[in-house]
């Protein structure tokens, strides 16, 4: 049994990781904390786990943490993390991380969209970027998983095939997506007020959004050169999911037919990538670790529509999907 | 021209009272308050209003109000009305008060409530209940309405005919109602935030929900003796309305037809109560300034459904029939 | 292994059995039937199972079935099950069956509400009731599970303790129920089109509801004498959950604490009863086979509210909690 | 009293139609018909009119017609309307056409995208795009309006001014749309069904979309010479509003305060488009006939975001405009 903890357990990814370790038939919780005013018995913090886990959420204790796990799902917010990550990983434990600290190679962009000075770079250079259908052999040895963004991955999900091909231009790529509301996180706010969020639909973080270098930066790996992308977010009046519209420009004539195959075949035998024979929809992916493709070729443009729950495959499934491969566990468990 | 002040402009019944009278041919918005932080032109702080006012939210100066408006919708909260309303009647303005200030007649039960001492009992005394369709002749006359709240408006519509022929037990009446997610105010809050209010229902308020003393007061008033009712509010996730079951043991018997023409005749020639022949639905009256009724008769019990918008007829929209009476117009100015 | 055919398995309930059996460490499907125009590999029917299983919906074949499968979850409509149910029995199959056919004793009652002959009456015999918080030693040994409704399993929840100890009047209880729209199937209708459903609320049924009769069969038998429910369904703006608000007289004065011990002694054991300190909120057991029951004292009256996922503890996830029984495993496996 | 005849009323632009007629203070519905199924008292074919209309709607009578209406808003489908439109021109109305029939002016492209002959080519000839921001002097004398679409009302309106100052490529323009579900019609479907398209979002039309010839033939005639356009729409779970956003390559470098002052002076004296400081939200337009815009500058790219309700703007609304300044009546009279 691979033994789990959770660090920053009292919000939306927290309480996603608990109930997918609930339901893994090789994995367990064995710690849980959160910051001292969200504290509390894990069925009182939330309450749809009443009856089904009896832990305490409690102040992080490195001491008492060491020797009671072998893996930490990281859940702090950006720049909170990097101050723990490093006492985790000298612990002992494998650390999956979801903030942004580790994603973003170049300090000097994360400082740029981070507003703050990256203080571990030592780790950060060693973490692995926790896309298992990119990298997953880099990250069967690894100690320091950055997990991808939710919206990277829907996004770099949806083009890796052309960029690994060389097929599209990577100057003229529109990334346009709408994201659920869980993607905002737990606390309140005048923007996601139910009577303000309900019957809306609003574009947020123009030219701004952190997940833009993000993109732009494994884009860039994949394709072996500078990608630039124009990433556009959306916030959409459901809880869960993100779909993506890429647009891109193929560099050569091909037929939709030769797409997808393209598509088949560059994710034939992932368990969590299905290439769709026509649009995908959010609600067939939500509560799911799956990511549903679909390529088309209209008026000599490619788009691409991906659809993933944000806080599974875009967070928390994800997590465990990497946690799964780094112990040597079938890769699909707690996740099908 | 009915010149109109609106007075705590800047919540959701402020918006919605600028929305009607913005269509009221013949009642004209000349004057605006909120509290300081929340003043500022109209359409920035309710962008909405975008072109269509050009008037700006400031702080209440009653100097310069004086003169300005004939009345005053006073859209202030419990407790903060008590404190203004007096001055806006020595200004000379008749007020339309939405807050429970002066709906209660019994100031022990306001003051066990409401948890504060009235300091204005003067004015609660002359203050009329303005639901019109029961006290019209006694609004005529008035300077200082008490704006009935959204769930008594609902409530006392659905059970008036019952109680005014003295056909039901009055020991033994239960309202069952759900509102949608506007009637909690624009404040942001864990429990309406969108993640958690989306996809939900519960309970609140049990067993000491302000409304519940106000429901039994006007029922009381209209039957003659006292009314005893339980009070169970809901919250739903949709933004308006507020849909009430009510539940009465009949006195004797009497067939569906009997009441459903009871209900016909006692609602006959009223515009904004329609009495229909199947289950309302919120969506219906959504908008709008009606009530949709519907009595049954079932297992020896009658059970009767109500609809209203809780912002329209549950408060902006009744103070302006309201201020229409008062005032000698057409009573369904702006609410057709 | 447990072998497991569906029966119908192309709705609602027939997608979560499937859902909740691809995560049962000790049942797997083996079989599944639908109407011939509604076959087709699972993945097609069901998007979401793109990846996740391999099988196809088949017209059914009750030769091929026999030996493929140990137990069918029948998930067919009202009326059609009866035809089929027998013919699966005869095969040597246990049977969880979803519909009414076999959960309403009396036949006049059955034909009443149903508006059909009965045409299987030795089976409706033996057939037992499949709430396992009350009728679990009989469900043991039961060939036949008539698998409760939605709202009789949150109404009987939610009562049981106050019948099974005589402390309310049974002539007077009134069941006031929201019910998501996939309790409405998945055909669609004028009224469950998104337009008209979204924003909305209504009560339907009015007096004529299906599950009313159930509910006071079942609440006879823990109650040892005829009870009297006024029921009354609503349909609400989501997906999955029903809450219930059951009003009741006490026989005698009691404590709001005494009637919490009550709750607390009669469900002690019960893996997926949990009752809570507060109104229970329909998405804290959505998409779980818990009950959340909340009782509280008002007015000289007992209110209980209890809150379940429509589609799990109201169908799918009860009718594996009972085949868990039936077969002597771990009642909560596929459903924690 | 402008008197207007509303055919197709049973829809629902039709009664988004109704709806404003019945707040014009000059004009008033004379006449409504429909389908001979789908006719009735308004208040019964619309509860939502119970006591604000008492009008039948009934099968089209060309002949009562005549005299009874100066205008006809036609409601009717695509290819229906070219069938009634001629003989509501000779009985002498006006006509403003809903209808894709008078839109599209080159008759191949209509039959290719509609899949019928064009059987009214004559009048065709005539009829002028009811888009009064950019062909208000046309409208003027026009007998026959073409209603604009709501994607392309959208789509345009947010693009009118960098065409017609010939400030982007007109060969790579990207037009993202996501609209609310009363977009599609009133007819049940499965995809619309309540539990299929709540809480998920989804695109379709893929390089199909009838809406995108017709906007490509406006911004062909705003340019002045042919531009390509790529529409992608897609359908989110709310009723009203559409959100594009639109995507463009300017010619040359200009600054994001020039392209604000660019809109801001284009659109200078419009009452319905108000360009905007920050990326506009559906629900700040919702139930208005208001077009909210922001352009923005990112990555040297344009991106410019609109908000319209669909059924106001996007439809009723705009006809509605149309017929006033065909009238010669203030133009924003109703619509305010």
């Amino acid at each position: 049994m691979v033994r789990v903890a959770i660090i920053g357990a009292s919000g939306y990814t927290g309480a996603e990781s608990i109930e997918i370790i609930l339901r893994h038939s090789e994995a367990e919780l064995t710690y849980l904390s959160a910051l001292p005013e969200e504290c509390g018995a894990v069925e009182e913090v939330f309450p749809r786990f009443k009856g089904r886990c009896g832990l305490q959420i409690e102040p992080l204790d490195i001491d008492k943490l060491t020797g009671l796990a072998d893996v930490a799902l990281c859940c702090l917010p950006h720049k909170v993390s990097m101050g723990f990550v490093p006492k985790l990983l000298k612990a002992g434990l494998k650390v999956v991380d979801f903030s942004a600290d580790y994603r973003i190679k170049d300090t000097e962009v994360y400082e740029k969209f981070y507003q703050v000075k990256h203080t571990d770079t030592a780790n950060l250079k060693r973490a692995v970027y926790g896309l298992p259908e990119l990298f997953r052999e880099q990250i069967k040895g690894a100690c320091l998983i950055a997990n991808p963004g939710c919206f990277p991955t829907g996004a770099l999900l949806a083009i890796a095939p052309l960029l690994k091909n060389g097929l599209v231009e990577t100057n003229s790529i529109i990334v346009n997506a709408v994201t659920g509301i869980s993607g905002a996180g737990k606390n309140p706010s005048v923007k996601f007020h139910y009577p303000n969020m309900n019957e809306n639909i609003f574009a947020y973080g123009i030219g701004t959004h952190r997940h833009m270098p993000e993109m732009e930066q494994i884009a860039g790996v994949i394709a072996g050169s500078d990608v630039n992308i124009l990433f556009q977010p959306h916030a959409g009046p459901f809880d869960r999911g993100i779909l993506s519209t890429v647009y891109c420009h193929p560099k050569k004539k091909t037929t939709g037919e030769q797409f997808m195959k393209l598509y088949k075949d560059f994710y034939a035998g992932e368990a969590f990538v299905q290439v769709c024979s026509e649009a995908p929809a959010v609600k067939n992916v939500a509560g799911t670790n799956y990511c549903h493709i679909y390529p088309a070729f209209v008026k000599d443009r490619i788009v691409v529509f991906s659809a993933i729950d944000n806080l599974v495959k875009g967070a928390s499934g994800q997590a465990i999907q990497n946690m799964n491969i780094i112990f040597g566990l079938e890769e699909t468990l707690g996740l099908k």
